[in-house]
């Protein structure tokens, strides 16, 4: 009996282990790449701000296009910084001048103002061919390159070279450049190291996990509205050294998701320790015109670090720029550039070479960046216009900002630090236990629990804290302040009636 | 003596590693970032279009702007594919969709046509805001992926999925996308590899490089206009599989920096190998609207792998698509796509992921697509001007291909394969020993030395063999077939004149 179920039991085995060679080799035959045999980095990429839950957000919005009937009847988006998505108008002036680039037939046109027309020439005038459809240099038109330039020196009062300046698919192109740079390229402890805050932009993560390289967190302190304190980064770079080389530090200022603006004692202070590790400095700036706050007042890293002198001002750092946020949030257009400080020569050449091989970035990216370095000036016939419009958007951002605050701070268990700058509100939920059980039966993250309810029932689309990061045993969630003011009002107050359910539900 | 010697050597040993270690603490200090400890795979980098000899281009044209004499008046750019750079004009009706979607004031304007202002609608309905300025979904804005689809449903007689086509920065930033799913993060024999022409396009040994993996050349052959064997196909790979894990097979048709159309047949041929050899295809379809020999017909991979049927049917496939040549030549906008077929839909997931860290590509760009996949149609407002610039364009590159590839031929020690397709010729130089010998004294490979010496003297900028691979002992250069025909005829005819002085100096 025995001897026979063995037999059969071999059998068995033999048969089961040539279906499986049989699989295998179908399978191999079937696909050559495969999830376990691909780049293990690209794996461990996350991207919180287009994750899992936008997805699910995409898939609502078909339902409702098919009918099915909700408690709501749109999805607010606020799940990324998308100005115009959100119902921003684009700025007249730039559009004037990039449509007067895109078919200089419309130099003919009266209705155009000269003061478009004069730009949009002056673009073209360094571009090959008189036009946009031409390469440009890998580092960016001349001319436009310039312009950056020179709004760098009149916002710090001290010289930029445009040799210096590199344009890019918005910022992200050019921290993904500066950063591939720092990378050591050498397994386990010897891997770069890289301190981002937490929260972070994800973009961080992504890109140190795709280098594979090691992201050493530094806490922002929540209880003093997100500043950075020097004692933390000590402890975090403490603790990284013991994954990895550190190389590097970044900043992100105004910050996002945090709403944080940083006070010049603070970055002093960053810069100096900076200098005591030998690490660079990645600055992430694109938030600069984005500052609301009656006590706060964008610095940049390149002016400060300038004015504390030597050996401060030998240091190297990467100054980042976009075209996608401040007041004009053209963000589909991907315009933006690194400024690149003390630099290795050597090094640059390199950077130089690495982009070449991607050619350039989108010269109608660049044209629109030219208008925001060169805006209208006063006497010119599109400045009132122009000033009008970029006074508007801040103008209202600012309220809503302070709007958001308030009615976040108004719900029981929840708190927010003040909108200072950004674009973000990323208010702290005080989670019923019950509710962090249920999220955990279903294995979430509490906030991301949260966050996809919410979705559901108010149709509002916010990205969970736990894809920026945060301190263990905290729960938050990042909002654009984005939506015009009615519509925000009315998120807000759609947002309030869910969360009292929501605790109601789980207390 | 001696000893007294030693002493003093000694003391100078000692003064020297001390004022090294002094040296070092200071560089150290100075630079973070320094040539000797950034990331070994960007200094491997390679990228011959934008390389030493266009940097020196640039040098000459400023010093033809500061009144130094040259035996030229201007600098000639045949180094890279830059159409308007070297001419050409846009085509209307495309620019005309752009403006409109840049500038919807103008859908009140009379002067548009009610084609361009319909296809600029259909666009702008589908972004976010109806606006160009909001972030696109990153595989792009759903009607531009459709109309994508639609063409290559047309193209081929196949179906095509919108699903499948992930819209990118040119075509470059698609082939980066892809190749870096195929990456294994192994090191030495572990690493990936990957098949690549020689002569090839050095954006490949570029990214193969930056992730060091490791470049299995396979030779074309230039006896036979360039054609691809399959026994050099098997002998390359033989040599690839000492050295690393083969996982695809990059094919680029029409050629470049060759110029040849790929028959049906050798297309199946390839197939079939990669089908034999386990290798995902990658197959840049750039130039396919770019064929001009009268027996030669561009066939897509996509096409003669489904028409053989299974099991080639069911094998991996990317295919990349741009906008910045064609007829349209719109480098500038950065528009591109890869259509992938028959991945592993959890890879597949993966790259929508990886891509979503860099938000989207340009709208404008996408925009620009959208008018190449879906050029207007007969009987709507702006078809006749539409068909009469693309034939225009198109009949001249191929009268351009025949004037270049005829008038090399006539010149003593250069033969040239016939341009079938793409934009380049590929001319081979049989160049004189000490020619050779001038160029190993400066360090330079002779087709380097060559191409400088003709740039000094003419002003006629072209790529040396060198930048792009091909047989040891042969030389060639890349040179672009784009300038107008008068001056593409100059420009042949200062490049004959050159040759014989060469040919004499050296012989």
């Amino acid at each position: 009996m025995l001897r026979s179920l063995d037999k059969t039991v071999g059998l068995s085995t033999r048969h089961l282990c040539q279906t499986r060679k049989t699989v295998e080799k179908l399978f191999s035959r079937t696909k050559v790449l495969t999830i376990d045999n691909m780049n293990p980095h690209v794996k461990n990429i996350e991207y919180a701000v287009r994750g899992p839950i936008v997805i699910r957000a995409g898939e609502i919005e078909n339902e409702l296009k098919k009918g099915t009937k909700k408690n709501f009847t749109d999805v607010i988006r606020a799940n990324i910084g998308d100005c115009h998505a959100t119902g921003q108008e684009p700025l007249t002036f730039l559009r004037q001048v990039v449509a007067l680039c895109v078919y200089p037939d419309l130099m003919k046109d009266p209705t155009f103002p000269d003061d478009a027309k004069q730009r949009a020439d002056r673009i073209l005038g360094s571009c090959g061919g008189r036009s946009l459809g031409a390469y440009s240099d890998s580092a960016g038109v001349p001319v436009i390159r310039e312009d950056v330039a020179k709004y760098i020196e009149e916002r710090d009062g001290i010289p930029s070279d445009p040799a210096n300046i590199f344009l890019s698919g918005g910022a992200s192109e050019s921290i993904r450049n500066v950063m591939k740079l720092l990378m050591t390229a050498l397994p386990g402890k010897e891997r770069a190291g890289v301190m981002i805050p937490i929260p972070q932009y994800p973009l961080y993560s992504a890109t140190i996990a795709e280098y594979n390289a090691h992201p050493i967190g530094y806490f922002l302190n929540e209880a003093d509205k997100w500043s950075l304190s020097v004692e933390e980064l000590k402890r975090s770079l403490a603790e990284g050294k013991k994954h990895c080389k550190p190389r590097a530090i970044c900043v992100i200022n105004p910050g996002n998701p945090t709403g944080q603006v940083l006070t010049r004692k603070n970055i002093e202070d960053i810069i100096k320790f900076a200098k005591e590790e030998n690490l660079f400095i990645m600055a992430d700036e694109v938030y600069q015109h984005n500052v609301y706050a009656a006590d706060s007042k964008f610095h940049s890293f390149k002016k400060v670090l300038t004015e504390l002198g030597p050996p401060y001002s030998e240091m190297e750092l990467a100054s980042f720029m976009s075209t996608s946020k401040g007041y004009m949030g053209e963000c589909g257009f991907r315009g933006g550039y690194v400024e690149i400080i003390n630099m290795d020569p050597a090094v640059k050449a390199m950077l130089t070479k690495a982009i070449s091989a991607k050619l350039c970035s989108a010269v109608t990216g660049q044209a629109v960046l030219d208008v925001v370095v060169n805006p209208p000036k006063p006497g010119e016939p599109s400045y009132a216009l122009f000033k009008q419009q970029k006074d508007a958007v801040l103008g209202q951002l600012a309220e809503k900002g302070r709007m958001a605050t308030e009615i976040f701070n108004s719900i029981k268990g929840i708190s927010c630090n003040p909108v200072q700058g950004a674009m973000y509100a990323f208010p702290r939920l005080d989670l019923p236990r019950k509710a962090v059980e249920a999220a955990k039966a279903k294995g979430q993250p509490a906030d991301a629990f949260y966050c996809f309810s919410l979705l559901e029932e108010t149709g509002m689309c916010v990205v969970p804290g736990s894809g920026f990061g945060q301190k263990e045993g905290t729960w938050h969630f990042r909002t654009t302040i984005l939506p015009p003011v009615e519509k925000l009002g009315e998120m807000l107050n759609r947002f309030g009636d869910f969360h009292i359910k929501f605790l109601n539900k789980y207390s």
